[in-house]
């Protein structure tokens, strides 16, 4: 952490920010320059250090943390990469990975239909939100435990693991009955009670990117899975909000390179609900694989002008299979095979 | 709601948009142009509709929603100013409202020293973080429960009412026991589960603004708060993410304007969280109470040196008390009091 | 364009708007709802029209725009991919075009270097800037005409097109005579006296997308060029600015997919300015092809370390060699070759 | 300068980022920590360096600037605030100064009209645009040297100093023989070659901040007009660009105190651009009062209704009086007159 004194500062300030920063543990250098003094203050877990407490002192111009905020999701932390293991099927290693399904549960007929056509495609992992947080309290709310329901009976029949949602922090217990994967949607991504909730499952989950949280951010809440000793994390990219509105969200395609830089933890991308729109889906799915994903969540629906929730971002099973077919090249020019 | 038609769409797509809108109870207008076919769906509640119902249709280019997605917050709704009254102090009334305090409490004294200042300058209601939600597991997480006590003991020493957080839904019983005013934060605006239990509880609320979500969105939010019978909804601006980063959010100061104009909800402003430096404080509060505010909630520590959290951001005792002093010719200016 | 009445709005005003589209030669069509009334305005040219025509009449709630403002960039106008030709090389056409070089002439040296290892691993094109856009006045800003004249000089040497920017429309006949393709960078793409002056000069241009601006707006400001007649228009993504800041701008991948399906135009990418590091340039030149891109601007410097500008965002000779490479397979699974 | 190092950095790598620095006439001091060591770079000009410079060197992590890269329009160079006059009227001094007139010269009536109103209500500059920098070819681009010469005769007509904009880098000469003022527009903020110009012109210039720029961009910029000796430069904040939608763009509100604390230039605000609809005009106007701008521009046509650009946003004659009235309390309580 690097702490800049103003112009001017007196000795008395800077020996008060030396002090502080010996109260908490760490090591001083002072740089006395030509127009003012910089303090650098040196340690193995600056990180975590609140600039704030340097900031606030008399004399202080400004304070530069150098050291990441998070820590158990850095590669420094563990150099090699995490592989999560969902009944057989690896996410972060050499397979790409397919998620898919619709958005929400709606009925066994339709989860039936959509695990099919997830099957038969060649992706290996159903998605079907039973718990839906919708924007407007007058929207369809999900069938919640009918939903779960459906859902273990499609994943036993088609003998196919499945992810979905969970948004209160005393339903995780429930939700991680039914499924083999917890979602933790783009909205609740900072909801810190859910977060500590799912951590103490110990279940695989889904962290999915606030669409207005920095990478910096994501690996600091993923932090809060991996603290209690849950290492599932896999992460999901889904777009951010930016002034662009000619797609829902801005696919942010350089975090997939950013988070394999700085990060030890698995990384999918969701094209469907960054894009909005199912024209974009193929385009955007290919260049994530090509920019390095582990694989992808992808909205497919037995018939998407029906659909309760996000039809337009859904593809029909046909767009889906044809999709599942042009993904393989792209995928075995990333050194990968789906 | 306004469908437009592709270029070359077939009488049949159009009948389609037709006969979905009609089964939907809606009226129906077509514009034939010389270039493309126009389907307006009318009704009075088509702001309720999911655009995805018709743009998922074939033929369908776009989908246009012209009314507002939220409904009870909306000023049609209700044209008369809403005033929300905790124990004598009225929200939204002519006289502008201050609530004030550290932003976590840390220690009865840290409290009652607080408690003090805030009521001494003139402000009426007191702040305080009994459950903070933190970016990072390893960081000061708040008292909780004792925090609330501490917050309890305060309240009834200097008569003054308390508002405070509350992160998990079931917590709001708890946290009702204590505090005059349940605080959602801006990472919860969109955490429906606490929404709606909030709502359930009837308690005055103060719902801040996420810090990436539109104004509508906002109003939306509030939505799941009114549709649950609670009406002591007040709304609160604390800045939104942009590009921009010499304050730590950039405070939307036009949305004081548009709120006052959609919704008939009181709106208070938290300078502290937007600026994230005590030295842009003072501009911004008085910028708020200019553009129409009805109050204002600012963090005021009794020594922002030694503060656990956002010490930086804190004004000093003496400096609150000469901006408390500084606003009242701007209240006045605007027609208000403080 | 559609025009919604306010609640409660008078036949006056309703004649009053429809009064003024007529007297614009436009149709209209009344929506007469069971709340408002909504006026739709239709004709063949109505992205054209101001918004703001209607908005400032009395009783006017809100105008929403069906039609694009942009005209001569439209796939509507233009159904077939519009493709670029110079000295022979294609742009737009079936092999994925890739100019490489340096952000700035430094050199006759640097640029025999870089013009050595552009040719040698298999790009068509060379780049270097002579005219600097330089966010201070104290930073390097170009060698101006001695720089285009290296660059004449290794063009000839090379037998490889040039692609230069143009900063000043007095420049532009001096620049022209130097170079191949005429860049307009992302801080002038809305500068409309520089638009037209390249667009009067007709010859084949690359209009980088301004960071702040969206398709929309870039699409228009391409109708610039076309409107003075000059139809060799190439668009460049170079990334937008957003909220994230682990790379210097955040590329918008979702622009390739949006602008093959709206406009004819070739389009190319910048992953090296949109990413600000070396090290995420492969992965985001990868994803560009994947999702469509017709071909690539990449940054190369014999010597990184030493260069003037942006030396942190240029491959190495080496680097781009292996990059040109790893491409190969990425062109093919999209159906190019480069 | 702070050079941060990998882990594992060698000696060797160390050693050549104390070399460059040194090369470079600056001083250097090494924090040799227990995981990484730190360069700290010293000099009173670091802020000039490009970071690129060290960041490209092996085994260096990151880099970050300590020092601003704005130097001539910092506080710290010149510590007094800058008072601009134009023909009597002060910029930056004790009285608040609100330019205002219609966004485009359309007719000498129209002046007329605009110049007695803005006269009459007190305001004491007026603008008008002759050169109009458009979003698309195909809508009115101004009157050119015509507008200017209207300008010009009611500028005289009223004895009132005259804003007005310049889009060409070769029309500086031409515009600053009829204006007393010279605008440079928000999408030429960073128009170097533009700003060169107006700088070498010595003429008082009102530079609008980019809609996508930082306020450290916005005052490097000003570096341009101030390097060529030009001590006249007027800021103006106008909004940036977000995702928010309600208003057209997001005013910066906390960019007042902050430019007010790292730069001696004045700063004036314009609501009407920032607002899109003239509703939200007023109460943005008075908040830029009350957090310190030093003056307003101001957009009010003598009938918005028929106004060619901007209709929508500019105030009616009686608007705009009944503004200048509210605004006087609001400047008093600022400790200024209006």
């Amino acid at each position: 952490m690097i702490v800049e004194m103003r112009t001017g500062s007196t000795r008395e300030e800077i020996d008060n920010v030396v002090a502080r920063a010996k109260s908490m543990g760490m090591k001083v250098q002072l740089n006395v320059g030509t127009d003012r003094t910089v303090v650098a203050i040196l340690g193995s877990n600056t990180g975590g250090l609140p600039t704030d407490a340097f900031a606030v002192l008399p004399g202080v111009e400004s304070v530069t943390r150098i050291m990441k905020p998070y820590k158990l999701a850095s590669r420094g932390f563990k150099p090699k990469d995490s592989v999560v293991s969902i009944n057989g099927v690896e996410v972060g290693g050499r397979r790409v990975v397919v998620m898919a399904g619709p958005c929400a549960v709606e009925s066994e007929e339709q989860m039936v239909a959509s695990a099919r056509v997830v099957k038969e495609s060649g992706a290996s992992i159903l998605r079907g939100g039973a718990f839906k947080p919708r924007t407007s309290p007058f929207n369809f709310q999900g069938l919640e435990e009918a939903g779960l329901e459906i859902l273990a009976r499609v994943r036993k029949q088609f003998a196919i693991p499945v992810v979905t949602e969970v948004v209160d922090p005393h339903d995780v217990e429930l939700v991680a009955e039914y499924a083999d994967i917890l979602q933790i949607g783009s909205r609740n991504m900072q909801n810190f009670a859910l977060l500590s909730s799912v951590g103490r499952s110990k279940r695989p989950v889904l962290l999915k990117r606030g669409f207005a949280c920095t990478v910096t951010e994501w690996l600091t809440a993923a932090d809060y899975l991996l603290a209690e000793g849950n290492n599932q994390v896999i992460l999901c990219e889904r777009g951010i909000r930016t002034f662009e509105d000619s797609a829902r969200f801005s696919l942010d395609i350089s975090s997939i390179p950013v988070i394999k830089q700085f990060s030890h933890l698995p990384l999918i991308v969701d094209p469907s609900h960054a894009a909005g729109h199912y024209s974009l889906v193929p385009a955007m799915a290919k260049a994530s694989l090509a920019a390095g994903a582990d694989g992808l969540l992808v909205e497919v629906h037995p018939n998407p002008k029906g659909a309760l929730v996000d039809g337009l971002q859904s593809l029909t099973p046909s767009d889906f299979a044809r999709l599942m077919a042009e993904l393989g090249p792209f995928a075995e020019a990333a050194g990968r095979c789906i």
